[in-house]
């Protein structure tokens, strides 16, 4: 098996600092007392022509005077010091450097030119350069540490091997993120911070990641990605490794993009299609550092079996309610007990307490306690829930923390305790297999994505229907207008509106006789993109004499409104019915390529963003999900009587629509669908309006 | 002054326990080792005719041996036993009892009797008495505990006296989170929870609160309120000194709900109208311990000058950003900082900093620490703003600690610090008058609802409309139908379309001449509520003839939908367009009393849930609150081009109603204006149809 690429930057067998100090407060000077004090094995070699020796080590003059080439160099130098040192260390065979120095092009048009430099230089070269303006790695296997963090004097040191590797877009939040999650003892194998990914990016790193045997877990910071179908396919290693990616993205707000574009040179991408990117790769977003840390360490149970139907036993209704309320919010199931299991439980509980789901056993019960273990037993089997969450006061929980141990051990099902007092058993409990949570609100932020990325992990549909032949490429036939590009979708299962072009009024109105009235009719142009505003646009015409009419108006606003475009007669339309009217939008998102919207038409869904976004491909599978994301969606599924939507057909339509996009490939940048009409329940859909826009 | 009756209860001279043990694991033992080991001052005691002695005290056989009648007496004894105790306690001179047992309303139809007689026996005499199923309380600043709570024991010891109240509806709320609170080190007045509330209910514990000098916040719990006009009445108190208040709701999910009834007996309100209540009363909703925790820490700044309007200062862009997104997306400001302070910062600040908001002064900032002291002062004084959050990672905090205290020594405005990592400064900061937080989330959490309660508490509509007249009792002129209803509104104001009755064919067509066609005509009767139902609604007719026809169809549908009703003609309405058609809706709460609704007409307003609600009275500034909280309220603002609604007569209209509501008194339970049609600009709103229905 070769090395990856970036092994020798984020594993290196041998470290240089250029710029070597002996003062552990400089950036010359932190990697080496970090490197010294937390003993990395490997070959150390300060470089600096002013020292003989730097926190007990031999310092060297320079690169060439090395007794061997180091496998990765750190440049503790000025911005306008480093290409050229880069030229030495290329020289020297160095397969990897980190560069330090901020003023690149984070800093203006000068810093700009520096680093287009650097990076015309590292492309001639085979050497792997992270940064500029990065604050180092740290491999806390090995304890190489290539970094300026004091975060590593500060934090509670790490005692063993980790299995979780933070990567982050920032310095800073690199070191927060770690120091809170190692005063929860989360034990880390990689400290990656990218800085200003002049030739490697985030998602180079996240590729690394995916295949790094020391890293289950990834968690993340993006401000903004630069290659986002690249990012795409490493998070799907992470899926199909079965390991779980935790990111944060910024910028949520206006205010917050520009804060974040002020010091990253990326494109702003949707936030919104981050977001559908994130969950289509069942990644768990997550807006908060302690969150994110408390996910780590909930991590660890992963191989425990768990699901989003959750139990929840307490000895207070109140706090029972407290959580039910709290989970179902967060999307969990909060099942009501199959009555056998209630019985069973029955027999233990006071009738003040409480057996449907949440479980109130009351205080009395810890007097009783083979009934905590009877009770968790029958929790731990019973088919109806997936995970037992446990909530009780410090003392109480110490006197059930053996049974909750024993039946942890003794069944795979995931239990978790929540302490808000302060219990003696909780070190007992985290080794015995049972999380231990001292926060209810806490609890839930980590629990609920946890869980529902527990439910989602089984079978991701996306990497389903990417797995699959991408469609083959394909071309309108004709100009773009809405004719052609109908029948262009219809080709891919989208079934248009029954419609046909007419040249002349004698002929519109002969069409019209054959479609059945009333009908509408539209201009036909590729170069009109708006025909209402364009007075294109007749509708219900009920006669062949309001149809000749129509046509000679259509045709006379058409040209008045567009004098040099070319007109090919107008399209005439049978006038449709339905349920529902969906938008279907395809554009082409800056980071994440081709990406769908499906939502509902018209003023309103605008003003409540009541849309539902994918990148492609989507499936028939995904499209049921995002139409069952709208809040409008009940208007297709018997609403306050209505009668049912063609949902089916819908989807149909949506996959269909997908590939016809992808199959276009680079020839469009835009299609929409506006609207597709669905019909009622076994009538079908219809595309009564569609437009492509070529790049 | 005269003392609040439940001056005994919760700050009682001397304690009696009936049922007392020496084992403080019993609850008869220990409110005696609270009150032995804590320090209280007043006199206790113990009563157990089986004892001599316990924890040190002279043990009484009854309560009628002991030397003096005391203030409080706790009963720590079954069920059954406590209303004779209680007879007993009365004869003795008791003024106030609490009573811990449980096994009365939330356990039954025995235990449903058990209380009743209780109330009863209660309502006959002067005492005061809680519970019962209840923890007893806590007087920390005498040291008077009247519990049986554990946490008292594990929870860290309060060294000095407390300006929070604790006041829950259960007892394990209320210890978990005062175990939280207490590890955040806020000190506490009273720790109280209500139990079954029988004869003292959670409104009238909230009065005492509002007049105790010892309490400058309320934190508290509800599962459900007996008494809301109480409640408010109190929490207006609380607003009128200038007190703050902080509720948790539970019952939010329908799960949720079911499990706070299944343990309590009062009737579920609604959600919506809580929320509406707690805001229109500026107190802080709160859905998570810790976040009531950080916020009584926070509460100790109160007199410190804050709003929304917050300045971000940060050694790292992200996170700037990062705090930026939060703070936006929970409704704070982020304003770009005027050009003479940008400018000024610039001077100190790094070409790659940011100098706009969040400002970003970098990391070598520290290294000159004249600058950050003058940037501070800058930011101080500047009107562009209301509140300054500092974060920085711990030592460099640490470095800045100095200058963060002399200024805000010098300056009353708010200012704040995160440190995500472990600065040694942290209690002198707090001393300083700096509050930190450990934690961005929490930071957040804390300071959003903080902030916004600032800049909301110096002015409250509601209690100004509140505080003026209420309407003069009204009736209706007439049977409650369409026509007599709109009439009685538009003596409030709420100016209805243009309408008459006609009771023949004839005179229907007269009237429509005389409205201008076309017209819109309805069977008019006080027994038909849905006329659309039966058949009795007929719009956009043109003619007299068409308007003669639909009389007589009419007519026939009602008798024949409804052979009972008396119909009393019909009404005829001049057809109107405008804007935006509005829903005012008028119902009773169980919990508050008269509620307003208002919302967008139409399906998809229900789906989006895009209502907004208030208790009444609602005055105009408050209608226009109503409003601008609505989604949909662009479509009244001229969003895409449309016309401007007339958004000033919606809220007089709005006004109008709450006035006609209120008038009414007990003779509606709802009144219902559907539509409203807004206008455009200048054009006014007319009342299409209306409802009162009576109670």
């Amino acid at each position: 098996m070769t090395l990856h690429r970036l092994e020798p930057l984020l594993n290196p067998a041998s470290i240089a600092v250029v710029g070597a100090s002996g003062n552990a407060a400089r950036i010359g000077g932190m990697p080496l007392a970090h490197l010294t004090k937390f003993g990395y094995r490997g070959a150390i070699y300060p470089i600096n022509p002013k020292y003989e020796e730097v926190f007990g080590l031999r310092c060297w003059p320079d690169l060439e005077a090395l007794p061997a080439a180091p496998d990765l160099v750190v440049l503790a130098l000025a911005a306008a010091e480093v290409t050229p040192m880069l030229k030495r260390c290329q020289a020297r065979g160095v397969r990897a450097v980190i560069v330090y120095a901020a003023g690149f092009a984070e800093a203006g048009d000068a810093g700009a030119a520096l680093q287009a430099e650097l990076e015309a230089f590292v492309a001639t070269t085979d050497m792997v350069v992270a940064g500029p303006n990065a604050m180092g790695f740290a491999n806390l296997n090995t304890q190489a540490h290539t970094n300026f963090a004091s975060v590593f004097n500060t934090a509670p040191m790490q005692q063993g091997p980790g299995r979780v590797s933070l990567l982050t877009q920032s310095g800073n939040v690199c070191a927060a993120v770690y120091a809170i999650a190692r005063r929860l003892g989360v034990d880390f194998s990689h400290f990656i911070n990218t800085g200003n990914e002049a030739c490697v990016d985030f998602a180079q790193y996240l590729e690394y990641l995916a295949q790094d045997d020391a890293t289950d877990l990834g968690i993340g910071y993006i401000e903004e990605l630069r290659d986002g179908p690249r990012f795409m396919e490493a998070a799907a290693e992470f899926v199909r490794r079965d390991k779980l990616l935790i990111l944060y993205k910024a910028g949520e707000t206006e205010k917050g993009s520009e804060a974040v574009r002020s010091h990253t040179s990326a494109l702003a991408g949707d936030q919104q299609i981050y977001q559908a990117a994130f969950r289509q790769l069942n990644i768990i977003q997550s807006h908060d550092f302690a969150q994110m840390a408390q996910l780590a360490h909930l991590a660890g149970y992963r191989h425990r079996s768990a699901g989003k139907r959750v139990a929840i036993i307490t000895i207070s209704g109140a706090l029972g309610a407290i959580l039910a309320d709290k989970f179902i919010g967060q999307g969990l199931d909060v099942p009501t007990l199959p009555q056998p299991l209630q019985d069973q439980l029955h027999a233990g509980i006071p009738d003040y307490g409480m057996v449907s789901n949440p479980v109130d056993v009351t205080g009395n019960v810890v007097n009783d306690p083979g009934f905590v273990r009877t009770a968790m037993e029958a929790l731990a089997v019973s088919d109806a829930i997936d995970a037992i969450v446990v909530y009780a006061p410090g003392y109480m929980l110490d006197r059930m923390a053996d049974d909750l141990c024993a039946v942890a051990e003794k069944h795979p099902r995931l239990i978790v305790a929540i302490d808000t007092g302060a219990a003696k058993t909780r070190d007992q409990l985290r080794a015995g297999g049972v999380p231990v949570f001292e926060d209810i609100g806490v609890a839930v932020s980590a629990l609920s994505p946890f869980l529902l990325w527990q439910e989602r992990r089984k079978h991701n549909p996306w990497l389903q229907v990417r797995s699959q032949p991408a469609p083959a490429r394909a071309t309108l036939a004709g100009r773009a207008d809405e004719h052609t590009t109908k029948r262009y979708l219809a080709e891919f299962g989208v079934q248009p509106v029954d419609e046909a072009v007419a040249r002349t009024a004698d002929e519109a109105a002969a069409v019209a006789e054959r479609l059945g009235f009333p009908v509408v009719l539209k201009v036909l142009s590729a170069d009109i993109a708006h025909k209402t505003e364009a007075g294109g646009v007749r509708l219900r015409l009920g006669n062949a004499k309001e149809v000749r009419k129509a046509f000679d108006e259509v045709m006379a606003s058409a040209r008045a409104y567009a004098p040099t475009a070319q007109i090919d007669g107008a399209l005439l339309q049978k006038m449709e019915a339905g349920q529902v009217e969906l938008i279907l939008g395809a554009t082409r998102d800056p980071v994440f390529g081709m990406t769908l919207t499906v939502g509902l038409g018209g003023v309103l869904t605008e003003l409540y963003k009541d849309v539902s976004h994918r990148v492609l491909p989507v499936d028939e599978a995904m499209a049921r999900d995002m139409l069952g994301e709208l809040k409008a969606f009940p208007l297709l599924t018997g609403y306050r009587g209505r009668p049912l939507g063609d949902v089916e057909a819908a989807c149909r339509a949506i996959a269909g629509f997908s590939r016809a996009v992808l199959a276009l490939q680079e020839q469009a940048d835009e299609v929409e669908v506006n609207p597709l009409l669905v019909k009622e329940q076994g009538q079908g859909v219809r595309a009564l309006d569609a437009l492509v826009l070529a790049s």
